[in-house]
């Protein structure tokens, strides 16, 4: 048999998987030092959940669902992105009842699902991070998402990143909004894309995201949301932007800025990175924004909501750049060599006893030649290499050398049940 | 829109959250003490990968799998166990390779699959956790895998686990015993399940397993492996033995057991919970073995290699039970309180600076009257409640006080930044 990972999927193998580790107790850290708890929903949901959520006409329902048919005959769809589901539990689960502490913070870090046709940086299962808070209607709340955003990219080492902000204000501005872009785009109807054209009838909004050539002329002189928003939604822009200058967080406001999915509302945003070596221009690596009406359409209670959402695969190709300590194989502190009969059993005791110290501890269970068992020592990054020989057991003694310099150690097998200290007399 | 979750599947909610994450991290960190990294294969893999691996008369593939075609009409399935993949994964990245470090040791923590009628304990998304190691067939492998499972269990704090362990020989005892099976069971064959009769002329071993009244009347006289077991087979059954005897691990031979997959070959093992609050008889929390044939039956190099896997859902289920303080909820550090005008900015400021500490800090958003923030405050379960107002602000003091016991203590708004020291003076 030989058979090979399915099309658009990847193997994440030791020597990366690490990184991955370091970067997730990162934002689990973060996100817990901020009272945001994880929440897990399942990777897959029934289609309407997504559908209905990103809107009929997002790219990601209308070429990108992971769909298919289940045994039972149920439409389900693998999660492409990971708020629908939140808010899917938030009304099934009844989270918005009135004993839970509001707002209602949350975090995820999960695999999501795209079927399109691979490509450089597009993969048909790739990993989300997000944070999702339910029940504030508050400016504060806002600043606080767009806060944690900005940290955070800090705390992970990112450089050179620009937030661009934006609003499309309440219901009634997105409305009037609209019939301005249709007044806009119809008399153009016929040198539109046919992607363009269909979205003229069902949300005009997104002709602003296209990346079509033929539609982007027409695009500078498309109406503006800024003059069509209401005092109400202005006034909120304009004291979160105000805090953010209070706050040294450099933004640029960006009108063109609308985002993929229909569910926003009020404030959106993206971090955008620019790194020569990665991209020609630069790219958003982190987008979120308002979404005050998700929950209702879920049948749920008018709940104002914030978040943001990460691609963790872009992020990893950042940090790969920006912040290569995240990369280092700290490598195991302990190698124990074992040679002659009867070791064996003390390799193993002596393995147990220093892992239960908090230290990493390997030692070769095949039992090659010496020389053999150091060249594996080097290959693991041991820090340290214990022999344990027949010499060794009869006279209750052993010797640590420390890879990087040589030096040794001599020490009786007691001292092994407090290796801390231990270490201590090696430093220097 | 009402939609509910998918039939069978669960949603991890704050409150459970915390406790999957801190299991997950003493996992982490107990495989990394081995040195045993992380693997992260695909959610879905070819439908053959797991029917060939798993053996096509197991019950994952006849009746679990959770299977579907993809829009290109590929036969995919989303993954039933752990094991499979990270084979599928060692021979196509060449992880067999030279130069990579011998034994490839590796862990998974992943989502798993299976199509089947949702009952208690059984989920259509569940989690799996596991290790695998490739490279040797020393009988340390052996003991190496089946300690690192006895010490996790009690790291974690399980109790009341017994090891149950058996072997299944090389292939041709396999074969010999498989032989007498069919001689057993064929004058048998009109009184046996449905299932067992389609099982004796595929793989007969897999009755052993029925759960059938009907079947199970039938083997308590069925040959048994052990009066099978070539020399080699019992000489490295009883060197594993004998290592568990002295290292004090005690287990129970048990010649009934033999798994449910096609792939185990030689010692196999499963670790059992008693817990009379949970089960009236002993329940399988861990099970694994060595499966020398699966690394080729992929098409790989002849590979010896053992692993073990525990269910989540159940290990959850047991430590709720036995290790309860997985399971409390910590709380945050501070919440700070504010009213009044132009306190938003210092807050946040605070927040920021006291998150960058390490702390877990909540302020907020609403701005609500200061009971209904110090109800908050103790919903989160804060330790100390800061108060900024106007007044504060003004005087550049502020207090801090611990909820516990109500003692407070001033500072300057300067000391935040240096809140460890702080909270030293508070300690009596």
């Amino acid at each position: 048999m030989r058979v090979q990972k399915p099309k658009g999927t990847v193997d994440i193998l030791p020597g990366q998987s690490s990184s991955w580790e370091k970067v997730e107790q990162i934002l689990r850290d973060f996100f817990k030092q901020a009272n945001y708890q994880e929440i897990r929903t399942p990777s897959f949901e029934n289609y309407e959940v997504f559908s209905r959520s990103s809107g009929e006409t997002s790219d990601v329902v209308e070429k990108e669902m992971y769909d298919f048919n289940d045994k039972g005959g149920r439409h389900i769809a693998l999660r492409p992105e990971g708020t629908a589901g939140v808010v899917r539990a938030y009304v099934e689960d009844k989270l918005y009842a009135p004993e839970m502490a509001k707002p209602f913070n949350v975090y995820y870090i999960e695999s999501t699902f795209r079927y399109e046709r691979p490509q450089a940086g597009r993969q048909r299962e790739f990993h989300q991070i997000g944070i999702e808070s339910f029940g504030s209607s508050s400016f504060l709340a806002d600043v606080e998402t767009i806060v944690l955003a900005n940290d955070l990219l800090a705390k992970l080492g990112v450089k050179n990143y620009e937030l661009h902000i934006n609003t499309l204000g309440n219901s009634q501005v997105r409305q009037s909004y609209h019939d301005a872009l249709v007044d806009y785009f119809t008399p153009l109807k016929d040198r539109l894309s046919d992607d363009s054209k269909r979205r003229l009838e069902k949300n005009p909004l997104r002709i602003l995201d296209s990346k079509d050539e033929q539609d982007k002329q027409f695009l500078p002189n498309a109406p503006k949301i800024i003059d069509y928003l209401d005092q109400a939604s202005k006034n909120n822009f304009n004291q979160i932007i105000q805090m953010l200058d209070q706050l040294d967080i450099h933004y640029v406001i960006d009108n063109d800025l609308v985002r993929g999915l229909d569910y926003y509302s009020g404030i959106i945003f993206e971090f955008m990175v620019e790194d020569a070596s990665l991209w020609e221009s630069a790219t958003t690596i982190l987008g979120g924004g308002r979404y005050d009406h998700l929950v209702e359409e879920f049948d749920g209670p008018a709940t104002p909501a914030v978040g943001f959402g990460i691609g963790e695969e872009r992020l990893m190709l950042v940090l790969q750049k920006q912040n290569p300590g995240l990369f280092t194989d700290q490598g195991i502190d302990f190698f124990i060599t074992n040679i002659g009969e009867e070791t064996e059993i003390k390799v193993v005791e002596i393995a147990r006893l220093l892992r239960k110290q908090g230290f990493r501890v390997q030692y070769d269970v095949d039992q090659k030649k010496l020389k053999a068992q150091f060249k594996k020592a080097d290959r693991v990054k041991a820090k340290y290499v214990i022999t344990i020989g027949a010499k060794e057991i009869a006279e209750g003694k052993l010797n640590i050398k420390r890879l990087a310099d040589g030096q040794k150690i001599d020490l009786l097998l007691s001292d092994l049940a407090n290796m801390h200290s231990v270490l201590e007399h090696l430093k220097d």
